[in-house]
């Protein structure tokens, strides 16, 4: 259907649920499809066809195909966000925006990834111990992250990119919550920070964050 | 001074000569600050009152600091092309080169860096022989990261997002040129794809490249 916004999501991943939360928020209409990561979706046919790089989340609006959750995120604000709150228009405050999204991929999401991959994730499905020294390793970089993060991105502002929440808040938020979910207590900065997106998000936020959760707890019993 | 734009650089770091190129492309003013990493400059006290995390490129454009380059690049263009060509408004094109700008950071320029700093600059550096397990790891994940950029990011277009350069191909070929600096050969249709953006770029492309290709040559001797 011409023009229709299509996500490609399952909710235990931090980027699908900040592209289903950016769309609540800013009531952009659109659909989502489940691929459900654990039965291994993403890597049947029928999704790749969708997404080569069979990955999740994936988003298409009409004939445009989007394969990155970052460039999906400001294209799903700019074009559905009327309120210019979410990717500011304004290029000094909408390159802060920008350069915690870059700064991201290498850091929060490289180690909160890692530290939840090799502390639970693995362990649960190879039925194995984990890997204690990869995991040591992710919860250092994950300390220094935090570090990063509540004195160079937040310092005393309580959003990324000022006052308001953006696209770079609600998607550093996702990402914190996956190492919280398997147990790695960040700082009451960080925690307190997580509480204004929650806040901004309203009740969707914990419903989008439930899975996860869930998923986390069955894992590590 | 209120409103100059300062880049923070040092040619031999792939997206330091993708800021410096863009600038000198759209004839943006602009002054470059060079930042020696041999010398280890990026970890000394008066840059690290610039940038805290101790890397190169940085920007600053009056009182806007910028430490990631694919935000720099984004603002930079966003400013002072008039054009709209380097990173074009329309969110349909627009949505391409942020898809390959979030993409690269863990494919063209993690597996470029990977094999140019295990190949030859460690070595160089530790005089010691490279370690061809992990030059071999990214030799192989350059020719799948080839792979998707030739078939998914190219396909039958010129540039990433359609006939015209942008900052996304800027940063393409700045970082292909890494690796090619240390003797890995990339396929025709990405030498074909070098050779259009050095044709957008003019004779600055070979002289703002001149550096890494002189640097590596000196030490693979």
């Amino acid at each position: 259907m011409a023009g229709k916004l299509i996500l490609y999501v399952d909710h235990v991943s931090q980027p699908s649920r900040a592209l289903s939360l950016l769309c609540r928020a800013i009531r952009a209409p659109h659909q989502e499809i489940y691929i459900n990561l654990m039965k291994g979706e993403h890597m049947k046919k029928d999704y790749m066809a969708v997404n080569p790089f069979r990955k999740i989340p994936a988003a298409k609006d009409g004939d445009t195909l989007i394969l990155e959750s970052c460039a999906a995120l400001r294209f799903i604000a700019s074009k559905y966000d009327s309120s210019d709150l979410w990717y500011p228009k304004n290029l000094d405050i909408r390159c802060k925006v920008d350069e915690y999204l870059d700064w991201q991929h290498l850091n929060t999401r490289a180690h909160g990834v890692g530290y939840f991959r090799n502390l639970v994730l693995l362990p649960a499905l190879k039925k194995t111990k984990p890997d204690m020294q990869l995991v040591n390793l992710h919860k250092k970089e994950l300390k220094r992250v935090q570090n990063d993060f509540s004195k160079y991105f937040l310092g005393s502002k309580p959003f990324i990119s000022g006052d308001h929440i953006s696209i770079a808040d609600l998607l550093a938020s996702c990402e914190f919550e996956q190492p919280i979910a398997g147990g790695f207590e960040f700082s009451e900065t960080i925690l307190n920070f997580i509480d204004r997106v929650r806040a901004e998000v309203g009740p969707d936020y914990d419903k989008i964050h439930a899975s996860i959760r869930e998923t986390a707890k069955q894992m590590m019993q």
